[in-house]
């Protein structure tokens, strides 16, 4: 998936703009669960601390998983790619759905669309059966999958445009909306975009209140990377 | 802290009701971020892995920290501390607000608020200048700053009640309740209500669809007993 | 259907708690109207006006009718058998549905639903052609009705969790939970663990605002229990 | 205060409108706390069902009590005042607030304007130290109040009208108006312009679903012209 | 379509009420789209402007397009159709739906209702493959398709009245009325109601802040009468 | 203006992108009214229509006017100012305020950021007696007063970033953002960023529904390039 990813990424990102794709070091291999989510943060943040290099940072998982917390360690701008496909969206259609995988994760999307904000401008979301692996093996039956999902989108929930809602869909947005006539927007794409404009703009996030650095305090059984202290200049 | 919490449990619960309080294995001393509260998650979704004689869980944060995932690992009830607080003060008065510790925090406590679902009989949320510890170490000060703030929500923002939300906080609500001349809820003991009220009821969190157990897959660097398909009976 | 009430009430209650089931001396058979809700409070009222031995009051009709001005007579709890219900489903399931009587009562049951300010949890309100009579007289068709009415919400609507939405449907949930394989809330039981939990955290309801005793003043027609100067101290 | 909406409600009348003020044989002197509005519903009621000559009713009360039962004994048009001068409010302010009776009523006023479905309009709720009595008895002192208050509203919370929120602040519309400079709106003389448009429109109340007659039952200790059964034709 | 409004004008009017009916000289034929709708506002403003005699003033377009400019420009009471009806359709029905033409408008006419204020009171838009002058030609077909959406809009979104939501369909009410047996409400007529309501009231527009007179300054392109100096008395 | 748009805009551009800033032929010199809004219109779809160039649009006002238009009449990308500064802010900061020009804009500027879909994390709409024109004239004047309303922003609101809402206020971004040290966001760039994003994505607005092309009409007194008819490939 990370490699797939990281395809989109580099089609998609403006010449001068370099792209490194990175794999948390623990973890879920996906992220379906509320469970899956949590575990996978402290091994995504950990990435960001790690990096000394980069000017913004994105995170590749549709649920935006600790962006919160990303925006605290860094005053680089952070985009998740959830948002930012939820953003390109609002500027192509008057309503939008979100086609994703497994049935079970439609609260955890509804939770990442209202974090976002836009909940009014949301047609539905649609879920599926395909897990996230699936996305990845057999990608003709996916977009079968995600066609019929799409459809009932468009006919039934009044949707105008529609947002892959994982990583994994990546590269198949130009063949869905061939199929459908309506934009398909792939989140990592719009990730990109995102990123380099934050970049180019020259900002960073607000250190003001709530995106302030973590407080000092003892991690218990944290490296000494993720200890806060740490993260102060 | 885990002791005063402890404390304020034993003192509240019923006779026939027993509670051990435990504190996770890893994670920091204090949840005063969004970052805090990410690290926490792992160790606090451990407790209840490890734990098989319980009949119900309390997560002792005001942020509900995990809540969700607590929900998917275990088909036993499991209460958070703030969702109880306002459903109790939901009970009392026709708007309350929430009085708790540093101002970064006023963002992750109206997402908690929202995610509970009571956003709409929110009076306000009154952050102060204390940290989680503060809130331990001086108690007399602390209940200076809590009376400071409730008066502001009282008399500014129309409130009826006030929710502590923090449970460092804990056991002083009665102080408090006598200085302000309206009800003043205990997190912490309104949540040992809750999960006695649940166990009573023989109720268990459904497994329809959102909290069912989470996918079997590998989860890199972590423990045998973190692995989704050791949950699994 | 207060005899059906009773027997709901007395089985779940903890051991140390007393209760005393009662109908109001005056007011409709049932409750499947605005007109019968309105009718109904003025004898619910006095139920709670003439009883100067209870710790805490059950409105045991899931409108909750009339319960701001219950909070208002006195300052002991008042729990509403409808918000202590969807206080219960909250803690159980992403989103839960309310199954309830006649067609027409939709409108009154959002109502109630946004009145406890839970509207953004609730997946949908279904409503069937069973009168709150019906659910006394026949319980087997009863059943087989809140089942199908149960999977259309759990099929259609996205429910994961059941709220029966009347008093007369008590003692059917164990049953219903069998059917569905989801929880599924009896409100009077709930409201049960509410009051005891109101009571056992020694709360009383916020004199500060809105629950304040009403003014004095003349109340024409209405018995001398009824006028205002009588229920202050 | 009966005196005094009729003369309002003559005095704005069409000349071919006949206008019949009736006073509940029932209830409280002054509608002031949840107690009040629920004791004097019974009473406003009947006077509906005993009325057979009336094209439409208004309910003079600025909690518009018990409404929804009145559309539901009636097919005739029920018009509520509070209603009324939301929806005149609304046509010529882009935001408005309501200046209204004792601090207390706050939340009733919320949750009228909250059933009317117009929140999103409402600037703020000012309520003032006056009784509804209060602006009967001392006109000059209540104009002073609801100037302060108004003010209040238009300079601190963005209103640019003034709902009067008690049908006892009917006829001060004038003099307020020309103190503030703004729309100040007699809900009372609303009110007669509504009712007077539905019965010039020939227009029923619904009765499809919500506000079809009450079901026919037994109404324990209330007279035979209460009897649901005796409301229907 | 302007003969046709002009006539439902005329017959609900009351006795001592003179309408005029004008079409602006500018502009679409018909407003099926935000371009339309555009394009035919200053036209419509131009129509205000040059009007000296009227006490009130009625955009007769469901979108009511342009009438907050309407209301800047003009301190005599603006009425739109749109709003209009739904004050009517509210003191009729718990829920009621807007039955329109072509599915293309949707998201104007959820706008539409959204700047009234009143969408939690909005059972459904329901949208047809009428075009505006579709309603004129064929006025049968034109009943025919309204009363098929009109009964989707009843049985399966729950509304309990019907707002038509375009001026093309006025005069149609009374036969869709008899068909569906629900209120039908010509957005025509309830305006023609309000704006009487308003002169008959003596209010005028409050020009406090948002509606004030245009900023005076050059505007290029435009005829003498519209610049914003000329506005000024 | 157009100049100090102009600049903006080019230096704040990539390399690859050329930039053509265009001045509208008709309508007001400003908007700061409704009346502005709806007389500007014209003369910027006018703009859209006539070019054949360009690969997406901007429309440099604030309160994106036409925007929705604008997407009928192209299926060439079209950025709203301020839509793209509130997604920039979005992912900067927790919440946000909009600083802009004369108080009278209030309500519509927040019924832009409703449009937009993003009501829920704006902390304020914050205004001045600032003109737009004033913004011109005297930059450390107009600076002063900006500063004063972001602190008011920041300091009682709870803003952590502020969005510029006005195009003059363009080339400030920089020296307030010194001043105050919280991001600053000039939507003028935000929209070229985003304008950029979009063509790079190769995406183009959604044909679907809403923004399909107009449907074809006479629209009178506009010239032969306005006709729908002629905006039919």
């Amino acid at each position: 998936m990370t490699a797939n990813i990281n395809a989109s990424a580099q089609a998609i990102k403006f010449p001068q703009t370099k792209i490194v794709t990175v794999q948390p070091q623990s973890g879920p291999e996906s992220i379906e669960s509320f469970y899956d989510e949590y575990l996978a943060i402290p091994g995504i943040l950990e990435q960001i601390i790690l990096d000394t290099n980069s000017d913004a940072f994105i995170l590749a998982c549709w649920g935006d998983p600790g962006i919160e917390a990303a925006r605290e360690i860094t005053s680089k701008p952070v985009v998740g790619i959830a948002e930012a496909s939820l953003y390109v969206a609002n500027m192509l259609a008057a309503k939008w759905s979100v086609v994703t995988t497994l049935h079970r994760v439609r609260d955890m999307v509804e939770k990442t669309i209202q974090k976002t904000g836009l909940t009014d401008r949301c047609a539905s979301v649609r879920t599926t059966k395909l897990s996230v692996l699936d996305t990845e093996q057999d990608r003709l039956a996916t977009l079968d999958v995600l066609t019929a999902a799409s459809r009932l989108a468009i006919n039934h929930d009044g949707a105008e445009a529609i947002c892959l809602g994982c990583a994994g869909m990546s590269g198949l947005e130009q063949q869905l909306e061939e199929r459908l006539g309506v934009p398909v927007i792939d989140a990592v794409a719009a990730a990109v975009k995102m990123a380099e404009s934050l970049v180019s703009l020259g900002k960073t996030t607000s250190k003001q209140l709530t995106y302030r650095l973590p407080e000092r305090k003892v991690i218990k059984q944290y490296e000494e990377h993720f200890q806060a202290q740490n993260l102060y200049p």
